[in-house]
């Protein structure tokens, strides 16, 4: 349809009397009722919560896609076991522990909040409706639950090939259940790292940096794969299946315009669904910027693109952008996630050469990444300060390091964390699953 | 965005004058306009059924993940061709006899409604919409064809890998065109079933056990593959492809949201819209937990955790949960959905036992959970009697068992259901299609 | 649910006072307001633009899984990029020169609105968001931008396994920032092809035959890959996946419920609505009939159906019902993709008697069924003429050939377009990229 519709139905719209009553067409003047912004807001929610949803698929897909075969079923059976502990680990725990019913503070915290989370009733009424808030606390919970579920899905990919099915998902519950919760809380929950300033819209700190901050505590404890380090070499150990790692990403792009367009938290106004509307904008060419320059980059420094570095510039094109989606111009979200782009493409090699690997490159993508985006709040956003994001950055950074560390040692402690080294060389699906991905297709 | 901007805008709202005559926000005190709701209502079915109509891309990949490479381009034939003549007979006969425009009744059926379905006409207005419904028809049709779609997807992975092609689709057709939507009028129709006070919200009977019933059918007039069980040994048959499969089972639970929410039909209110995010809490908690159930259950059995299982096992929680996904608490819908899991694990070994070959699960993930979500409801729904659901139960699925099996038999006698040997030893895609899924890998 | 509360809640409605004030339940004869409107106009260009953004995974799943593996990164890396850079040159440059901000002029366009696309203020408030539209800004760009990405994409797939990757690159600069937005603009942007009386209403011929035509004379001038034309006969060189083509198909099936449905441009009033649902409805029967017709031709033709001609059936269908999909019945909407699907069987075979090498079909489904699909306006739309309707095709189809038969000689002039015979024979990946997409598996 064209353009000349478009100008019609707009002048129609300015030409509508005042009142509002015309048989047929829009009332002018009236604003919507609340009933329809409570209807609208809850639908953000729904809608960028299912998307955000889908990022666990594309979490599986990409790291699927960049580990070897030999250990395809196992990280499989990591994503999907990690949603599931998620979603009932955030529900028994992690919600109520995040948004404190009352004030938060720790006595507010301790006092029975910490709980399971409550729906409110079926086929609840207006009135009793907005005792809640300002949307259904079923929309925001499912929202919620799959920023948590985020978190847990960075960790799994950086600890692929290696690390043993339980006490990862040990792990996962412990960060779903309290370290995510807890962290975010102190901002998101009303708690005194918000109170200081810091501002982080979508969580390039609150969610992918927690989730690359466990990641990298925990590459540094189970330490690299057998033979992935060698004489001062770095072995490439090139991922079986770059058409799911694909997938896999434009999956996460996807699934990004909800975490980043859901976290508007409303759309029951003009000026919220425009908002959402910038969100999306910005956010779809920030992945754009990273991908883009990290192909120029690669193709520069190497005189070969990259494809995998391609993928994962588009993603920390996002994760650069999601802490400040709403305010910056085309222009310079562009630039902030090209900014994202080059960094993953210095950050990989030289984590190699502090000898921590990660099987994905979550951590250039997800931690430095989501670094950069927190401070680059500051050249696009008036009100927010140096100072306020770098307290922001460490003291969300510290805690989940400390937290994270202390569960990764007591669980090497009790049960160990690494497969051992035949395992580890034949493969994890045989020897702990018992099965294969591609049971008929031979191997390299 | 953070809770403090949250309470603020819940604030302003209650803080509104109940005029709502305010220059910017909301109008406090008025409900949705007839017309909001009409298109609300319209909204939820198009973006459920589009999440629906996602489903078929992950029956298509399960099952396609689940057959061993030689049958991959024809299981994924058969998918695309079933969903086109599902959405072809669905609208020549199967809606119109699925919602007889009159009241239900056999006159009232046979009296000309079993035609192909009408939309409204182009533009219409909200006068002439209010004739229709209190959604649009195109919506309505929409949503209610992907159901239909979906329980034909459910039969064509139990029978894979050796079932020929065309019988199978001559079965589509009249299940799609007849059983289907002649069935489901019982209850959703008006009929006589619905009559009796069974319950049964999106269909754990209507349309997952549907499915089930004319799969097992199928399955046992079939027979099962070569090879299958020998000296009373259950010979495995691994899938080719478990990161296809794990994808498809993630798009099945993300289109679920669609299709248990959308199931609310409504989503112009206050109510509906709290109710529909009840749904996607408790559509995907039960998920979560028939997936963990399956892995913490394999891992008991077997000491190994079976990545197919829980894959199963999420899909035995979200069938399970389709019966009633709104009334449950969220503890209630993890416990159905874990229920769910722990039907898969046992329920595959037992149909092995009886020798009633299943490919991908289909039959203990929708038909024995969809019989245990739709008794659960009688844990959940004071209304709901057992006595009446399993009168809902036993009624559609003889009258399904009896209309499967004398298609089958027909379609057995006249053109034969099965392949020749040597087809399905070869695999059914050099044989019946001349071309193969993967031709540059080596099979095992 | 059932249709008896449906039916209850269609009669509460009716039941309604007309003035509105009841304490709970929708307000009866009161439209929606103007805010409402803009915000569900703004929300459908954002679901509709996410879907579509979807359908540039469809694209690259569907590409990958056509080409032969030793190409298949690179035709990733392809597809990544080329939304990249379609996302930045259309902020760029595209945007405002489709959309002239003062009236379709030469003079209009160059004088300044060729420009970086500029979203409204963050927060903007109902009377300024007035000033710019009856949507948000934010949500046209990025519905729009989507259009132009898919263009590009139909590109890549054609001229897979020969082309270099830079000059294909730059070709994609010039076709998102100019041309297409160019040629769209002559009717989309209200300029002299619409005036004409030209309709297409979602872009057969805007969007699909621009990146038809523009495959077609790279194909022609790049020419066919080594041994696929040997002593008159076409060798078959069959695609490496085919769940991944059939997982692309599925994708793009979804994502153009997207671009049909948004391209209603409105969701504000019931009449929008409901045309929108008649669009979902119409787009999924002509996918179905596209598929269906294939399906049954090959199986008459070749005594065996061919998947990848369903797959192409099916995405001929939604090309072909793409130019008019509100309008026609779901009888005719079924009829026009069974045609499309008609089409590609024909077509294909005939390309390559022409020795025109199109790796995946492109040509056939979206150039020729792109025709059919504007011609077929004629028999559902009383306003459209054959005339009108052959001019566009013509215009359009004349000024895409030249501008990229430029672009084409120019870039085969300076850096040359096509790899050298080692590399293609080697296949792109390793010659180009330095890495494989399947590394571990074995070729045939």
């Amino acid at each position: 349809m064209n353009l000349t519709k478009k100008l019609a139905l707009a002048a129609a719209l300015t030409a509508l009397p005042s009142l509002g009553l015309a048989e047929e067409g829009p009332v002018a003047g009236v604003n919507p009722s609340t009933d329809t912004v409570f209807i609208l807001n809850s639908l953000l929610f729904l809608v960028g919560g299912f998307l955000v949803f889908f990022m666990a698929a594309g979490f599986a897909m990409l790291e699927a896609g960049l580990v070897r075969s030999k250990n395809v079923a196992m990280q499989l059976t990591k994503n999907m076991a990690l949603f599931g502990l998620a979603a009932i680990f955030y529900y028994l725990i992690g919600y109520n522990l995040m948004y404190p019913l009352g004030t938060w503070s720790v006595e507010g915290i301790l006092s029975g909040v910490w709980g399971p989370g409550v729906l409110e009733a079926v086929g609840v009424t207006a009135d009793a409706a907005d005792d809640y808030s300002y949307a259904s606390t079923g929309s925001d919970f499912f929202f919620q639950l799959m920023f948590c579920a985020a978190t847990a899905s960075i960790v799994s990919g950086t600890l692929a090939e290696r690390i043993k099915l339980w006490p990862f998902l040990i792990f996962t519950i412990i960060l779903t259940a309290i370290i995510y919760p807890f962290t975010a809380s102190w901002t998101w929950g009303g708690g005194f790292v918000g109170e200081a300033g810091f501002s982080d819209f979508a969580g390039s700190t609150i969610v992918h940096s927690v989730g690359g901050w466990a990641a990298l505590t925990g590459a540094i404890i189970l330490g690299p794969r057998i033979g992935k380090y060698k004489d001062g070499k770095t072995i490439p150990m090139p991922g079986s299946n770059l058409t799911l790692a694909t997938l896999g990403t434009f999956i996460l792009w996807l699934g990004w315009f909800g975490f980043n367009g859901g976290s508007q938290l409303a759309m029951g106004s003009v000026g919220d669904v425009a908002d959402v509307s910038r969100i999306f904008s910005n956010t779809n060419t920030a992945a754009a910027g990273g991908a883009i320059a990290a192909l120029i980059l690669t193709q520069i420094l190497y005189k070969k693109p990259d494809l995998t570095m391609v993928l994962n510039g588009a993603l920390a094109g996002l994760v650069s952008i999601t802490a400040e989606p709403l305010t910056p111009t085309l222009g310079a979200a562009t630039l902030i996630g090209m900014v994202g782009g080059v960094i993953v493409v210095f950050a990989v090699p030289m984590l190699d050469k502090l000898k921590i690997d990660d099987v994905v490159g979550a951590i250039p993508v997800h931690l430095i990444a989501g670094i950069w985006g927190t401070i680059a709040v500051v050249f696009t956003n008036g009100d927010a300060t140096i100072g306020a994001q770098l307290y922001g950055i460490i003291v969300i950074g510290l805690a989940t390091v400390v937290m994270s560390a202390v569960v990764w040692f007591i669980l090497k402690i009790v049960m160990g964390l690494r497969v051992d080294e035949e395992t580890e060389i034949n493969g994890l699906d045989m020897a702990e699953l018992g099965m294969e991905a591609y049971p008929e297709f031979s191997k390299g």
